[in-house]
């Protein structure tokens, strides 16, 4: 039936640094029948590729500098992670106790520049980086897909933020190949022809959202989804160059943000 | 099949004030043999409610104040818009030329205070603002499709709002009835046993952003998604009564907002 189809893709073993992602997904979707088609969407939970891709840090390895004494002593955390913050960002945003929120060295704006306490192993010890060029690994990711399968969907690499404003967190994408991660319909009519003059959509934001309720945050381990139909809901173009697809896009530059 | 599912509503006519959008989404959904059950999450544009209970305003029957013009003068948009953005809002968050941020009456956070110009008819010169109360639209329109039905499903009244840092505008939930907006994952613990500490997930937030990939923006005219499997995909407990049920759950009171 018409519409937009999220199937969770259920049995990949925890994965492991050196392991090679596109195998473990191939297998699983073999596991339960499930086949990629072209113009699907695979929208994976970054934890994944950034465990495969080494990303893994322990915290007793980490010699905090004196800023990052200073940010801990302000926000209460752990130096270690502090400084692992201040090397992983390009400027602290805000400090509050309990909340360092940074932009990222790639833009993105979240908390603790993307570094995740949860999903690494090691009780807390451990910290989760994310992946060192996500759009890079979506682009990997979606070849090795390709070479395994005959089919090369659109990759979206998924994490969860916090957003000024609001309440929760919510998925966002922070890494993507194969499609343009924002769509423009500047210039398209509204039912009563009313020509629109300033919407772009983030649909591969939206997309990582719609996957995130199906993944959950916890203990499901569902790492990754299948979405199935948005080119076909929306009538848009699955990019086949790269120029377009980068979550780069997604980010406003610094100096055309008013809240930065 | 597993996971989550979004159908659109087809073939609803362009509503109009007094309107009964219960008997137009009930009989579009016979019409293409789509039937709610137990469990389904029905997301509807705002537009759709909006246009039903008359929220629409001609701009020649404005009479801006000395603020509106001010804001108007500093903004550069019609005073008559913004003399209805001041009355919508609780505050003026961010003007630069061509934008205003408020902060809606609701304690949503949007351009314009969610005053849409596209949707009114009238080419730009009638608008349409939000509903007066959408949790209260939502309650009633679950209400009037179990009545009509025979299933009440979780309703979500859905707009679509740019953010902060980000490209692009998503979808978001103005107004709830039968879910709880916000999902808990606080001391449930990940693969590794590690217990999460800060996990509040914006469920709602993300089931209009996956409603809206399928809705699009512009001419399609799809009001209306069925979302099939959130709460089955995620083990969540619809609510019953409708003490959390309320969109302000994902408002962030202004005092622990870093950003305002």
């Amino acid at each position: 039936m018409t519409g937009l189809h999220l199937y969770p893709v259920v049995g990949l073993p925890v994965v492991e640094p050196g392991d090679d992602v596109a195998e473990l997904l191939a297998s699983a979707l073999r596991g339960q029948g499930l086949q990629l088609r072209q113009g699907d969407v695979l929208v994976v939970a970054h934890k994944v590729v950034s465990r495969a891709e080494g990303r893994l840090v322990a915290l007793e390895d980490v010699e905090p500098s004196p800023a990052a004494r200073s940010l801990a002593a302000e926000s209460g955390k752990d130096p270690r992670l502090c400084e692992l913050i201040l090397r992983e960002s390009q400027a602290i945003v805000r400090v509050r106790p309990g909340l360092v929120i940074a932009r990222h060295r790639l833009g993105f704006v979240c908390a603790n520049a993307g570094i995740d306490r949860s999903n690494a192993g090691g009780e807390g010890e451990t910290v989760l980086l994310l992946p060192e060029d996500p759009d890079g690994s979506a682009r990997r990711l979606r070849y090795d897909l390709y070479r395994k399968t005959g089919v090369a969907p659109a990759v979206i690499i998924a994490d969860s933020h916090g957003r000024p404003f609001r309440e929760g967190a919510v998925g966002v994408c922070i890494g993507v190949a194969g499609m343009g991660p924002v769509l423009s319909e500047v210039g398209r009519q509204d039912l009563f022809g009313y020509t629109l003059r300033s919407t772009l959509e983030a649909v591969a934001d939206e997309l990582a959202s719609a996957a995130t309720l199906v993944m959950g945050q916890a203990d499901e381990g569902i790492p990754a989804v299948v979405a199935r139909g948005f080119f076909e809901a929306r009538r848009a173009i699955q990019i086949a160059g790269e120029g377009e697809a980068t979550a780069a896009r997604l980010v406003r530059p610094a100096e055309r943000d008013l809240f930065l």
